[in-house]
């Protein structure tokens, strides 16, 4: 496995590989990985020749009350697992090699970049177009992978990639789950053993509210109340930012369910922020 | 020739180029075209192998009070004048090709694209950088040409080409006058022929400015003061929407002379809006 911090280098390495005729998948990550980061590793092994996983915790994408400082980071572990999943190359680079002074350029994303997680974390999705857009254009993947997990983020990634002419293909992989259902996250670290406890609610309430949805008598309101009924049931939760069923491609509050319906919610047990989805077919 | 309309073809045609070893020069327009732009395109003919030009007048970077349907357009004399300078491949989509509908995302140089120009055209680069990253990412050249005559432009496509590392070469190409002086551009042809005597005083008023920045005695206030004693004599000047002498990478306004000055100019004559600038050695 190459480890390479120069954008210059990581860009004519892949370069190297491409006029060879070897089809180059990227997964960008921030470090911290877990069974889910390795999951979309080992689906570009998959379906590429050469895989390479980005590590970087881009701090244009937190806001200044956020976590950017204590957000976990671990390069050693990092490493290891990337290579015992099959990465090839593991591009590292420090915060000036990304952002020169006299960085001026944002990409964003209107209107889907200001519903849920956005109305409480102003500028994230501007910051995660951003960086994503330039690990784009720096290794030229014919692919890139990206959790369900962060479910609007994959919906703004993939409305970049459409109106700029990108040309990558957007591949969603699953949301990958500890035994009782808490969807993995970086973040999870933050908890203590009893937050970590309470944290099943996230999974218990998308559950049930999934299964309001599959009854077809099922309407919008009764599904709100399913979610809102799971959620006051848990004490050690401090916050709900939002809970909701959503169109998937808009991300509006759906009046009516659909098809296709997304659930999704955001909520802090202590400080630790937590999100979760699913999609739910009716 | 050959002349594709769906940005799909055309980003295939280029690669089939680029996977034989070929390069691939871009000169983005927007038709109406003049001596101009076919020195752009001689130029990218003398540089690379493929020459692609597109012409589209892009909607997102007029403001709702311009000119966007007035603005010229002439397609049999634009394919006719890019035949004869060597294009090989013109591309000439439609506004639905490139602004579909949900058409959500922007690309924005923060800073220098308020300045100047940008102070009385709000979002002009915006749509610029959008509409340039756009046709990067289709065409995929490895050098894009411009004139110096839309000077901040060139700032702001190279800090968007930078930031976004972007692997495109931009190149400026000198500006190309009528033999009285007066830059060239589309624009001019809405001058009748007394104006059109008139604008002359853009560039008259350049050459004297930087007779000024040449003398080593002298300061920004002599030049202001002679970019300002020439404009103010040709009475059919409606209005002066800057006029300076400027840094030519932050585009801020000098107090004091450096060794590379930018003097630059926005006025109307009746309602044609026109630019000029020079770039001036001490």
């Amino acid at each position: 496995m190459e480890i390479i911090r120069v954008p210059r280098i990581v860009r004519e390495t892949a370069y190297a590989h491409r006029i060879k005729g070897r089809s180059v998948g990227l997964v960008p990550t921030m470090g911290a990985l877990h069974e889910g980061h390795l999951s979309l590793v080992r689906r570009a092994k998959q379906d590429n020749d050469v895989v390479v996983a980005s590590i970087f915790v881009n701090p244009t994408q937190f806001g200044p009350n956020e976590d950017f400082s204590a957000y976990p980071r671990d390069q050693e572990g990092d490493l290891h697992k990337l290579e015992s999943a099959g990465t090839d190359i593991v591009f590292l680079p420090d915060v000036q090699a990304l952002y020169p002074k006299d960085f001026l350029t944002s990409v964003s994303v209107a209107g889907l970049s200001d519903k849920l997680c956005g109305a409480f974390r102003h500028g994230h999705f501007t910051g995660v177009a951003t960086i994503v857009n330039k690990l784009f254009n720096i290794v030229r993947p014919i692919r890139s992978y990206f959790g369900q997990k962060d479910y609007q983020q994959t919906v703004i990634i993939r409305s970049m990639v459409r109106d700029l002419n990108v040309d990558v293909d957007v591949i969603v992989c699953p949301t990958v789950r500890e035994t009782d259902g808490l969807a993995m996250s970086s973040r999870n670290a933050y908890m203590n053993p009893e937050q970590r406890r309470a944290s099943v609610v996230l999974f218990r309430t998308l559950t049930a509210a999934s299964s309001v949805i599959r009854n077809n008598g099922g309407t919008t309101a009764a599904v709100n109340e399913a979610l809102h009924v799971q959620l006051n049931s848990e004490p050690l939760l401090s916050e709900v930012q939002y809970a909701g069923v959503y169109d998937p491609e808009t991300l509006d509050a759906l009046t009516e369910l659909q098809k296709d319906n997304l659930l999704a919610i955001a909520v802090k047990i202590g400080t630790t922020r937590l999100i979760d989805n699913m999609l739910v077919q009716r």
